[in-house]
């Protein structure tokens, strides 16, 4: 047994790549292609009834970009599988060198804006593609839904729950992550909290009722184990007689000076089952006691709970947010968008498919806000150009040197609130979409209309485009 | 920067967990509770319009439970969280001492039965929970999935490519072993091509031909390079003058004694689109050029494009897989279902919430074949019953030591095959679900309404079960 978690360090992560990366990069390097080309990460479109993403990921990216190389092992494994001599011998020499512009995690970004600008040799902005994606797929799209499920909350905390349902490990780890930026309280997964500095939650399950002959003994014996932090579980028989054995764990701790902190429900109609549980402790004057609920929670659920008036004062939230049930993956792509002529001029190219236009050219995103900062609308537009509103992608590495103060975990949650704050309310509804305007630059423009003549005449990049 | 795969390692996975395993087991301590108990991995109800799952994970699940331990670090992180010094004491000692009877890898199997029965010290037991339901989820999720798409295919070769949209490191690992050992051909993902000696395919992106000025320079390139292994794609700019030019291409390998492998196909209709290439491809002798799709794949669009007559010779098959898009987790869970009294006897135990009934006592799994081989239906039975039909849990851990001879990956792929081959047809349609027969013994039904019975009486669990 080559152990469980094989090869998933930092040290192998070049070859975490699909192999056509490598086979066109053999071919770049065969045919002695090598000079910078500019590739744009971005998101082709929007999930059904959603209207924006929380951009989330970029510190892996370029933890990655510093480190991506390749082992002996791999080129030894690349020669099994026909890479030519000189291509290994360039590989076992390989590092990043690229620039990169990135939109900072925790922005609010829409479909076909660019989020992570590459420019480097061609070989190299190939070859990091697969990761690049990987990557901002799992934390975008993690971080997006966590922040629909903590706007659903209105301000009652939410905790990510949802570890034993995420996709292996590093998703464990990188949900936990990407829900916290989006505002969750925190996370069950222990390990993500140490890693990343989470705070962490927990009670208990069912398994530990069981295990005792009364559920009283059980909430006695776990009270006494944590007698300032116990959250008791009470539906495991029957919700409402389990509420009443919990006032009498809250009466034994006042006596010794303690509060009980919560009463959990994990199943049956959470709303009217909070209420009845909430009459019930407050009658005991335990009106401290908090009622946190869980069990197939998601936005939707959540905010059905809110509006039929729920008694419920936390959420534990799992599966569905920690997989993105309702859509478990993002459209983002990786499009090169200028390569460079034989005369050493950089020239924009675009991708002309079915329904798969590219925006050709280094791009930069403006956003244009109101006296108070909400914003009204992006422009998407050519690097060079100048533009009304605040520039979103900023310089995060050049010559493959990281040239950006990575800012700590919190404060990216910190600022991903203040950036959802300014979004406004429509774009938040939670099963309808509004279109949130993003226009392209008229230079932008003109470039895109002269290209696409250029392509369908003569199904050639245009090597001298008229803007630049 | 700690490193963007911080604790991913086989080292730190005693906190991969839930804190509330912690909590529990550090009550359970705190308690004197060290008597052992039995808990089941089963998956409580099919997605829908589905009838099997085929489950997958176990070599994972082994290496973790031979290495589970909990380090200075660990035990530090623990300290600041509040957990006291003797449990602290004792989880620096934890080691995993338990038996586990499991499915093998690749098996059939379907709700409710146990998948992986542990019995160990109950701390023990508890604390590895979240890591079994991760790994199993994952894997079993993607092994049901991918065996339903190359059902699909009906022999035509499926290539997973999902990387890209796969839930993080591990999950781009566990996906490219699972669909594997589903039936699938190989991966995209050359890491994992290395670690588990699969298969790696790939071609090449629209970037690559974008970066020629033209498609037909772009497709020498790659053949010169690759002379022996060319698959072009051809739907950059247009499919049918893709196709012409491949034909250029593949002429010209002939002269040189070469052969073009395949085209390749991504995006536009697949269908009438691979009928045009073939027929283009044909009128040039280029019968042996094989056509290969992608692009939005799954088992329903394949067997859509089969239904259709598309002349489509292999599938890369990515996101719609590699996320089990349609219902992207299952119902996965682990259970308590014996415990032992005071007297030192094992007493089966049972949940019986809403609409979550759990099976009690130690069991096992029959299943009854035809004289071909063929399932019939499976029995679960208590473990010390005899039952007609073969068992289909094996020991595979005694006293926490393996004890079971792991299969290689290729050996669980065949397996795996021959298994869903004995599959009747009627549990493998794609969009209909056929109730395979799972039927509780005599023995295990009586105990059930008498645990039922107890527990509605008195809420407690039983102590003195008339049977087991």
């Amino acid at each position: 047994m080559k152990g469980f978690l094989a090869y998933q360090n930092e040290e192998n992560m070049g070859l975490f790549t699909d192999l056509y990366e490598l086979t066109m990069c053999a071919s770049y390097f065969d045919n002695k292609k090598f000079e910078p080309a500019t590739f744009d990460v971005f998101i082709r479109r929007l999930p059904p009834g959603r209207s924006y993403f929380m951009f989330a990921g970029l510190e892996q990216v370029l933890g990655y970009l510093e480190s991506v190389k390749f082992t002996k092992e791999h080129t030894a494994y690349l020669r099994k599988q026909g890479f030519d001599e000189k291509f290994l011998a360039y590989l076992q020499d390989f590092k990043f060198t690229g620039d990169v512009f990135a939109v900072p995690e925790g922005s609010i970004v829409f479909p076909n804006e660019p989020l992570i600008r590459v420019t480097a040799p061609i070989i190299e902005a190939q070859l990091i593609e697969t990761f690049l994606l990987n990557t901002v797929n799992l934390q975008t799209m993690i971080a997006t839904k966590a922040s629909r499920v903590v706007y659903a909350a209105k301000g009652k905390s939410v905790v990510e729950f949802g570890l034993r349902r995420e996709h292996g490990i590093d998703a464990g780890m990188k949900v936990a992550r990407s829900s916290y930026i989006a505002g969750c309280q925190g996370t069950s997964n222990v390990l993500a909290g140490m890693a990343y500095e989470i705070p962490v939650y927990g009670t208990m399950a069912h398994s530990f009722i069981m295990s005792y002959e009364k559920e009283l003994d059980a909430f006695r014996a776990f009270a006494n184990t944590f007698p300032a932090k116990a959250t008791l579980l009470i539906d495991t028989y029957d919700d409402k007689a389990g509420a009443q054995k919990a006032t009498i764990i809250a009466k034994e701790l006042e006596k010794k000076g303690m509060k009980l902190i919560g009463v959990r429900l994990d199943s049956g109609d959470l709303a009217d089952t909070s209420k009845a549980v909430r009459i019930l402790l407050d009658a005991k004057d335990l009106g401290y006691v908090i009622i946190f609920a869980s069990g197939d929670l998601d936005e939707y659920k959540i905010s059905e709970l809110q509006n039929t008036g729920a008694k419920i004062d936390a959420f534990g939230v799992g599966t569905k947010m920690g997989t993105s049930a309702d859509y478990p993956y993002i459209d983002v792509i990786y499009k090169l968008c200028e390569t460079m002529n034989g005369k050493g001029e950089f020239c924009p190219i675009m991708k002309l498919s079915k329904n798969k236009n590219t925006l050709p050219g280094r791009k930069q995103v403006y956003r244009v806000t109101d006296a108070k900062g909400n914003y009204i609308n992006d422009i998407i537009a050519l690097a060079n150009e100048q533009s009304k509103g605040e520039p979103l992608l900023v310089k995060v590495m050049e010559n493959g040197k990281l040239t950006y103060n990575l800012p700590s975990l919190n404060d990216i949650r910190t600022s991903a609130a203040a950036n959802i704050a300014k979004l406004p309310a429509k774009y938040k509804q939670l099963t309808s979409h509004s279109q949130y305007p993003v226009e392209l630059s008229q230079a932008l423009e003109d470039l895109v209309a002269n290209l696409k003549r250029k392509i369908t005449e003569n199904e050639i990049i245009a090597d001298q485009p008229e803007k630049q």
